[in-house]
């Protein structure tokens, strides 16, 4: 029989620790390589579009990222990018994956408090083994009951988790930073969701509208409002 | 309380379909590519050496496999390899994860006739996307209970999932063409394994020794011998 408790999944990039902001500073440092050929806006627009082509083979994640980034480099130079200039894309990449895990603010104290008194469930995508380093490096591991590294975060991939978990989706509070990914599919479910904004967005997850939610959904400022909206669950 | 009854994992690539074949295929023509710099010996020895050193912060599966494929060989031409090559090889990564996904002999009536009498695990480890995409195309899906895709198949790894599953080491096998990933680890936790040898045997899944396992351990020519070793369980 599905517990009555209210169980509380967290998102991971750009919920509990900073992504983005690596992927940012990697974009820079690209448009830069490529700015020979193409101006900053054009090499933008073209590296999103390869990983949008790619997303469905290459899934989401470091690895993907950096096989998209050679692609685009090789077409915006007309092939006259250089192997060396390649090698140096292969090293930002792995420098991406050896990053260390820098977390937001109050995530810890947050997490750590929650952990006390309700089941938490870590629910993210990407890469599986990045994943996996990010979390032992946080130091946030022993809080979570369970950790979900998803290859796509939709309302069929929630479903199977609050199935496999037994919790019925009213008892189920979503907390992310992503519109797409954590809040409007857990929503579509009957579940509440709580979105905690983070100062940059990947435009992959940009999301037009959200389903009706009545009461359901909060938006909030930092993590660390998350216990105060409990009592209205 | 865990039951009682036998559970069943299943390995997938190169036990349920053909997996390694593919690569060998990607091998021959990698090693084509690169014979103007280096004889074929030498391009296998040095890609397997990047493979090993990018294990750690790639993971397994075909995009780490690309990247340590790029990186190779800009290292054994000493960067002499074009963009239009690099590219090639990119390609025919993508070929790799679009590959149709080939069943082995008596795999499909032997998983079907097992599921219908005993609860199926698919046990793998490798990309996410890449991983369930082969599940979707194999037709097997609906046999399986469960599907677990790891970073890395050892004790812990196996250990985390019977505790999952409330299932206890004895009551469980594992089948897989692998005696590092498949066989070693099961044994070792007191469960019982059948080894199916696939044709070719990526170098890394080598294991000098298993460990003891009195009756526990079988050596089979085909999966579809594995009904039979189901009443000495």
């Amino acid at each position: 029989m599905p517990s009555r408790e209210l169980v509380i999944g967290f998102d991971a990039d750009d919920t509990l620790w900073h992504n983005e902001t690596i992927f940012e500073n990697v974009h820079r440092r690209y448009r830069d390589m490529l700015s020979r050929y193409h101006d900053a806006a054009t090499v933008d627009r073209t590296l999103f579009a390869t990983e949008m082509r790619n997303l469905e083979p290459y899934g989401y994640g470091v690895k993907g990222f950096m096989l998209s980034a050679i692609e685009t480099a090789i077409e915006l130079s007309d092939g006259k990018i250089s192997a060396g200039e390649i090698r140096e894309l292969l090293k930002l990449g792995r420098a991406m994956l050896e990053h260390p895990v820098d977390l937001l603010d109050d995530v810890a104290a947050t997490v750590a408090t929650l952990a006390a008194t309700h089941q938490l469930i870590l629910i993210t995508k990407g890469d599986l083994r990045d994943q996996e380093r990010k979390l032992a490096k946080s130091g946030l591991a022993p809080h979570f009951r369970h950790v979900e590294i998803l290859s796509e975060k939709n309302e069929d991939a929630y479903s199977t988790i609050l199935r496999r978990h037994a919790i019925a989706p009213e008892n189920f509070l979503m907390v992310g930073n992503s519109l797409k990914s954590d809040i409007a599919p857990v929503l579509a479910l009957g579940g509440a969701a709580a979105h905690v904004p983070y100062p940059l967005t990947w435009a992959h997850e940009h999301v037009d509208e959200l389903p009706p939610s009545a009461g359901r959904f909060f938006e909030l400022k930092s993590i660390r409002e998350v216990p105060s909206i409990l009592a209205a669950l």
